[in-house]
């Protein structure tokens, strides 16, 4: 998913001289140093759509031939790299520094110090280690062996990736890693972790389970991993811009003030941020450093007066972005939180840490400087989820036009699947093309999941050349996408027959249907969890023996994360309830492996249910924002209630009517109207 | 629920002389105080339906002249009593003694030291000291100000019983104890409580919150309201006897043998069973210390080889009980508990406790005491859910004769209740009284529930004199009721239309019975908790914006409790997987506070699913146990699917075959006949 130092040495770093006179050009107040320390963080940031982006960090509104210049030098730093270490030094290498520190092993998570889903190049140590590059696991490397944990979505692709001779392959759930680490760790043996990649809840949990075992959790101020990994990318630094009221539907003071008002209501001082997307809610401001969400990685602490400290790399901010944050924001590097964190410990402050999120570096030196911990839940998360009435409206733009861009492609897709020409990657890249041409397009929510045939049963499928299939006739395609757009992030699955579908083909996708419109169309009174309602969408599944192995729904971020907590929809419990203005997803499936795969997602979003003759609740319903068609090929009437067709029937009613006339071809609208016709 | 002793001095203790030769007589060996003392005990257990059934422990095989002395002696000890504390001194009885130890305040719980559902008379101390005789309560009594705690079904009855200058009234939920506590506690004030009656997760949460406050939460030796309670009555002395094994299913020692392999696999050297019917199950004994539940109280622990100490008074045990438990079983008096952790501890064991339902104190015993305290869930406990084929069997020919007493009784209210002369007692009774024929039958499962038209909205609704109402045309009647057979425990709810219901009573008893069919007829795979499936039963209902504030399914015994976990079906998450085995019961249901009540439950045993064409997971369903006429009279035949109107008729068509022919009247059958037949 993210790009890795590739293992080859690459150009000369660009003389002093040239940069020398491009920073006077660029009226850039430093030394040459920290011009080039900034034009490599740049480089290690994810690509932006926008390819002159970053100028506005070096040398905003340069005129032509100095940004050229500037491109040029850029491009020279990306190729000019440190020499790399080759593959099979790293594990030796790791191995003398773990004896030089007494150390008997040492963990590595998938995870980064802010617990995301999505990483920066700088923070892939183990992908650097293992050559793994999922989106979740970790690895123990011990004095003589090692092993990676990996989930049942990567059990393939981690035998892909990583050597057999050099790691055990386990499953991270049937095998759990600490228990793997207490079994194979000598008597007295230390175990070493980066209490800022790790939670307090697992770093608990494991030192129980090594203690039980006779052996202990050593903390390392340094990971180990950094200080062999020398050609490491630098921290990323991407543009971090003012998310424009006019979206966000809420003043960043006024957001402030709410969560203060919350914090004195729970008795806290102050509550740490550690998760970058409440940072971003909270100031009102979205950047780039991770793929394909739009986060500033920061920390932020706020007081219960509002006030906020915002640790961050400034670089990273453009011109104007002091004025946006205002006065009740105090800007310091990230190196800072440390001492701050002290001082709130030596005036003796209840400080709120969300455990699920926060580095366990962050609660242990909160507690070891005076102050009182309180474990609980990141104070934005439930406001971020509950969309206010602007981000709502700006939803259900983004969704249009993203309906508009989906439905081009369904129709490109049916005019040319039939004859054999499409594959997996080019159309997810057709599909891209269609909405890189909405207005707001900002990027991809997520890497598309394109699955053609049996792809389409691979879960967590990821398109590469060496995967690619063609779409062939007698199959079913899968496409998983989505977008983030300035007023909204969407994420839609489609499920598309390929010429003439099998009956097993269409009951299992009328199944999966009747799951999708029981959950779309129902009613549930307040303080009803997500979790409560999953089965709804499985219970027509279960009748017929299967199921599917995923959540039903994940909460969606607001031109922000498209996995958003903390609300889902999902077997496990979770005891968030449901409330006015959350997005989720709605996504049944169903999986043949080996064969192919049927998913159906739309976006739904919780609102107050319209009036129910009798009712004596407080009743909640969900109002659907996707607005694509399902395909008709693969839906058997017979299996469908009179309700069930009448929800279908209106749903595509709907989709013709707001879709249509922002179709630009007369063919793409003819498609429309029959795709969407009446069952 | 449970009789508390009556505010009314009684008779003389009968003279030593007369115990004396009695004692001869039966050949009691021991002291006259001694035989007193047993006398004392039997007297406070609740009433057996075999009203001699105590002899066994007084004088086994007793002749008609000596049983009938024995019983006259009882008699008057039953009226004999130590002189009653006035309800009015009770609370500045209990400060005073508060005082004397330098509390501020003391916690009254309605829980006994076994944390059981049903609790002995002598536990009976929040009623003794607040006059509140619900099922669930605290009372917090600090130097100035007291409050009792009760949840939503007791708030009306707290009121009647309780004096609301004396104690304030506070929702256990909605007001919690301890912050209440916290709150009114003065600054450094110390809260007593009693370490055996209540878990260490509460203690630990009141401890914190207190500390918070900066006051102490501090246990006491003894309870000071047993100081106090001068006329409290003894420990019940109930006859304890062998649970055959062709009721069990599997000898005693066999089930130690699988729970000690259950300990070694966990790496625990013993557990300690806190759980009454956790005993009960393992040795396959019964008793009668408490009311509606055959629980023998005691205490027991089991070790890695499966040897057993029970810790038990065993002046409980009939003649040959000592026998049955075997060699593997060492009898000790309840109160050389805790030495016996004390000798854990000296050995350095690792003891599992449940924390759930242990004490606190045991916890802190074995600590202080240098064990290693592994909390986990009482390991008999999912043994014990899953019942095995011949508790199976029992369970459906207990359900088969359960059945035939329902049916009996729903037709002679058919006849009567149409004439105005039944009410809810007349008809508890009559239910009883029809259900005492049958074989096997020793008691009620729980105190029946018989509301007539706005008493059945109430939903734990017990009649009393004051509250029975007659059964009126145009009104329903619900009836909640079980019973204790020997191989097997039932619990079965009806709701009966007396005269002609109201087309909204239709319309909501058709909703409550569409999700009872649902969950009845629902297919799951393996690990699926009772959690997920508990919207099952209530969409219909949501759909309409009403709900019931209850489970939609608990747990049931085998000739043992009529709730019994660790499984449910509820909205609150709950992670036990049901499995093949284990009974539940299904009630979904409807309540219109001051109009009416509508429940339908049968009990109902998870099995392997038949063969399911194409099936791809391991699915379970359910078997219905319960074998009763739902009342057609109710059901909007237009509002029922096809498949659930087929369910009915089979449903019905099974009642039919199975029930009809034990009945012992035509009158009986023909109603049968009638009242099952197809929609």
């Amino acid at each position: 998913m993210t790009p890795i130092a590739p293992d080859a040495p690459g150009d000369q770093i660009p003389e002093d001289e040239i940069l020398e006179s491009l920073m006077a050009e660029a009226g850039f107040t430093g030394t040459v140093a920290d011009f080039r320390a900034l034009l490599m963080g740049i480089e290690a940031a994810p690509a932006d759509r926008d390819q002159d982006a970053w100028l506005d960090l070096v040398a905003p509104g340069a005129d032509p031939a100095l940004a050229e210049r500037l491109r040029q030098v850029r491009a020279g730093l990306g190729r000019a790299r440190r020499p790399v270490v080759p593959r099979e030094d790293r594990l030796p290498l790791l191995r003398a520094e773990l004896d030089r520190r007494g150390l008997d092993g040492f963990v590595i998570p998938r995870a980064d110090e802010h617990q995301g889903e999505y990483v920066s190049a700088s923070a892939e140590r183990l992908a650097w280690l293992t050559g793994f590059t999922g989106s979740a696991g970790v690895a123990i490397v011990l004095r003589d062996r090692a092993a990676i944990f990996v989930d049942g979505r990567y059990t393939l692709q981690v035998r892909d990736q990583v050597d057999g001779n050099v790691f055990e392959f386990k499953h991270l759930v049937e095998d759990p890693h600490a228990e793997w680490a207490a079994a194979n760790l000598p008597k007295a043996g230390r175990l070493g972790f980066d209490p800022r990649l790790h939670t307090a809840p697992w770093a608990e949990r494991t030192a129980r389970i090594l203690q039980a075992a006779g052996a202990e959790l050593v903390p390392q101020q340094d990971n180990p991993v950094d200080l062999i990994w020398r050609d490491r990318p630098a921290e990323p630094i991407a543009p971090v811009r003012p998310h424009d009221v006019s979206y966000a539907g809420k003043p960043a003071a006024e957001k402030r003030e709410e969560i203060a008002a919350a914090l004195a209501g729970k008795g806290v001082d102050a509550a740490v941020l550690t998760a970058p997307e409440s940072v971003a809610w909270l100031l009102n401001i979205r950047g780039g450093d991770v793929p394909r969400t739009p986060l500033p990685l920061s920390y932020a602490v706020i007081d219960r007066e509002g006030q906020v400290e915002l640790f961050i790399d400034a670089r990273k901010f453009v011109p104007g972005l002091n004025v946006h944050l205002g006065n009740g924001v105090t800007v310091r590097p990230p190196s800072a939180l440390g001492a701050a964190l002290d001082s709130f410990g030596a005036a003796g402050r209840t400080v709120m840490v969300d455990p699920g999120t926060a580095g366990v570096w962050i609660l242990d030196r909160l507690s070891a400087a005076g102050a009182t911990v309180r474990r609980d839940g990141d104070p934005c998360a439930l406001p971020r989820a509950r969309k206010n009435p602007v981000e709502l409206e700006g939803a259900r733009n983004a969704h249009l036009r993203d309906a508009v861009a989906v439905a081009r492609f369904l129709h490109w897709l049916s005019r040319e699947a039939p004859g054999g020409s499409v594959d997996e990657i080019g159309a997810a890249e057709r599909l891209l093309a269609f909405r890189a041409e909405g207005a707001l397009f900002r990027d991809l929510s997520f890497d598309t999941i394109s699955g053609a045939g049996p792809n389409g049963a691979v879960v967590h499928y990821r398109v590469t050349p060496e995967t690619n299939r063609r779409l062939e006739p007698g199959s079913l395609y899968l496409i998983d996408s989505g977008a983030q757009y300035l007023d909204g992030t969407t994420d839609i699955t489609r499920t598309v027959a390929v010429g003439a579908p099998t009956e097993e083909m269409r009951d299992r996708f009328t199944l999966v249907l009747k799951g999708h419109i029981a959950l779309a169309t129902m009613r549930f009174p307040k303080g009803t969890t997500g979790s409560q309602l999953d089965v709804i969408a499985r219970q027509f599944l279960w009748h017929h023996g299967v199921d599917y192995d995923h959540g039903t729904g994940h909460g969606i971020g607001s031109y922000l994360s498209v996995h958003e907590g903390p609300a889902r929809i999902a077997k496990m419990p979770n005891p968030v309830a449901l409330e006015p203005g959350m997005i989720l997803s709605n996504e049944p499936g169903y999986y043949k492996t080996g064969a192919y795969g049927i998913r159906i997602e739309n976006l739904i979003v919780v609102r107050d249910a319209a009036p129910i003759p009798g009712a004596e609740r407080e009743m909640l319903e969900f109002e659907t924002l996707t607005l694509a068609p399902i395909d008709r090929a693969l839906i058997r009437k017979e299996l469908l209630s009179p309700s069930e067709l009448a929800w279908l029937d209106a749903y595509h009613a709907r989709v013709r009517e707001l879709v249509g006339p922002l179709l630009p071809a007369a063919e793409e609208r003819a498609w429309l109207e029959a795709a969407t016709a009446p069952l």
